[in-house]
């Protein structure tokens, strides 16, 4: 009997109900009975990203509402700043480059987060700057950036706060109107437990203008198109209908748990991963004031091969963790705190670690990661 | 018991086996496991197709591969033929005029289709136009071109002949590389009856040659992105995994059943439902010649209310036909031949038809269309 266990940070484990509602039989998009599903997502993603703003659906993955983000808000020659700390801050500086953005790249080193100081210190002095792109849970590094800090400096300028939020909403604290967010992108795949497929962008009035006035061009991802379309309780073009509907059942389960509930769990599960990491000789990756709660990385001890560590685990034992990416290739193992993942799973997923980090030879009492993820759990 | 019968061109209805498929517990996209998928996947398109060439896999819909084809081919300034005879060729000419491109557009009548000779005339008089848009199945007319003739013309010439076969690959015939169509655009909701959310994109040399050289920005829909990816079995963003794991089952259907047995099959449905049709006084609207086999529109007799019809029959029958679109709206009913629609789902949505047509008060001897449908589908 092979199971398996899937702990990476998207695509999440799907639950046993929402895999059923994407086995129902598909229901036509332009039809009352959709937009009645469309009404109940869109109150829903509201409630997640506590806001009164429209909440655009795009049949896409991640990169898509990002791109989508960039070509609605960024004409040739426009100002912008990116904060880059890890693989998914670069993107944000490479889709600025495509669409011509004049850009301030604040750099700060893989495992540490971006300071409020250091954008309003930028817009202090180029007040012309458009636009802020930053990445709430940069899911390459386990580090989360404190965006209601930002928020707090950009709030106070023209320029508009754009934050990646993919692999974070629903898993930690976003507030976007009582912050001050203008745009934030989410997908499908991460808190909300469902395939890539579905992505959403919420975009507020200030942000709105900036809209209009965008030189760039895009068509399917026009969010011109898609404020007429939600007007009406449509979509400018087919939507991911089977996501969507299942969308709708995972949002009811945030509605039920309580947001501040479930991310006050999913903090305790990386308080618990840190802890069992401590134990088995993996500190935690990222510095300690900027360990995201949405997921772990963990550093591979010396002397075990990360690849091998992740491939074991997975082909042997059914466990898929996340090996490290670009520059942390090999050097880190990443575990999700996020959508269905309970603390059961993180200790099946912490016995499966140790027993593979034997294997490879590692010296550690057995046990003891599990043990150090239990007294926090048990507290 | 209420029972749902799923009748439009798009989405079409999911046999009970890829629901089961979409509803499979999920698996993480760069793994040795869905690498395996992604190659039956490249092997199945390539096989319905007709191409040795690359199919890219994008998470969108319809309308996110047309533009992926649109701003990885045409660049600011570019003379290009656009094919308008109808919603979805109007599109062409939308995303061409977004991206700059300088456009001789093909006005085709609704209900008829565009001759190759047309196409001739404007590439002899400008041999340095780039690339010609055209439309396999135009979802709102129900009216199929003559590719394989508009490619005998492209084929001489330096311009690129761009296919969107969303609504048609799977369900007519289209042979991309005896034909020398360059790329074909198309998706997972029609003849692949999935969910849509998975768009994909053939692409061959002489086309690619011109996306290397294309000025347009572009990120996400990037086709150099999705070569470099696909020279790895991997795509360059996270993909639409769950509509992906159904469509490695679609396709094989495909190859058990035999293309041409489905698209002789498709033709015959066709061919049922307009003398169908013919016999409740509700003539095909496209042109005799240029009928498409993939969906019928039938034109709603007069003093009957198109809109109405189409609404009792789906909210009180539960049988869901398309109404007309833009300038047809209310002026046609819309049925698919494409995916899992069977002879007898016909018979019984032409029945549910019929009863509809009486309520409303249109003459005609009750039975007719469905007796007329069966004599040809049992000839």
């Amino acid at each position: 009997m092979k199971k398996t266990l899937l702990l990476t940070p998207g695509p999440t484990q799907i639950p046993a109900d929402l895999c059923a509602a994407l086995g129902r039989p598909i229901i036509h998009h332009r039809t009352p009975q959709f937009q009645q599903v469309l009404k109940e997502v869109q109150q829903g993603l509201q409630y997640v990203l506590g806001t009164q703003s429209d909440v655009y659906l795009l049949a896409c993955s991640g990169t898509g509402t990002m791109e989508a983000a960039v070509c609605n808000l960024v004409s040739p020659g426009d100002k912008v700043i990116t904060v880059e700390g890890g693989k998914f801050g670069e993107r944000w500086t490479e889709l600025c480059q495509v669409y011509g953005g004049d850009i301030r790249v604040v750099k700060v080193t893989w495992g540490k987060a971006a300071q409020a100081k250091q954008i309003k210190d930028l817009l202090d002095k180029e007040p012309d700057i458009k636009a802020v792109f930053v990445t709430l849970n940069e899911t390459s590094t386990a580090v989360s950036t404190n965006i209601q800090a930002i928020a707090e400096v950009t709030r106070k300028t023209d320029a508009v706060l754009v934050v990646d939020a993919i692999s974070g909403l629903g898993a930690m604290e976003l507030k976007m109107d009582e912050w001050g967010a203008d745009v934030v992108a989410s997908a499908s795949h991460k808190g909300f437990m469902l395939p890539p497929g579905l992505g959403f962008v919420a975009v507020n009035e200030k942000a709105f203008k900036l809209v209009e006035r965008c030189a760039s061009p895009r068509y399917y991802f026009d969010f011109r198109k898609s404020k007429k379309a939600l007007a009406q309780t449509d979509t400018p073009f087919t939507p991911a209908i089977g996501i969507i509907i299942a969308l709708a059942e995972s949002l009811k389960k945030f509605r039920e748990a309580g947001l501040d509930k479930m991310l006050a769990e999913y903090a305790r599960l990386a308080q618990a991963t840190r802890a069992a990491g401590q134990a088995l000789g993996m500190e935690a990756f990222p510095d300690a004031e900027c360990c995201s709660s949405a997921l772990s990385a963990l550093r591979v001890p010396a002397g075990v091969d990360g690849e091998k560590l992740v491939k074991i685990m997975r082909d042997t034992y059914g466990v898929t963790m996340a090996g490290g990416q670009d520059e942390l290739k090999g050097k880190v193992v990443r575990i999700a705190h996020m959508g269905a993942i309970d603390e059961f799973d993180l200790l099946a997923g912490i016995g499966c670690l140790e027993k593979v980090l034997k294997q490879l030879g590692h010296k550690f009492a057995m046990g003891a990661g599990v043990k150090a993820a239990q007294e926090v759990l048990n507290a």
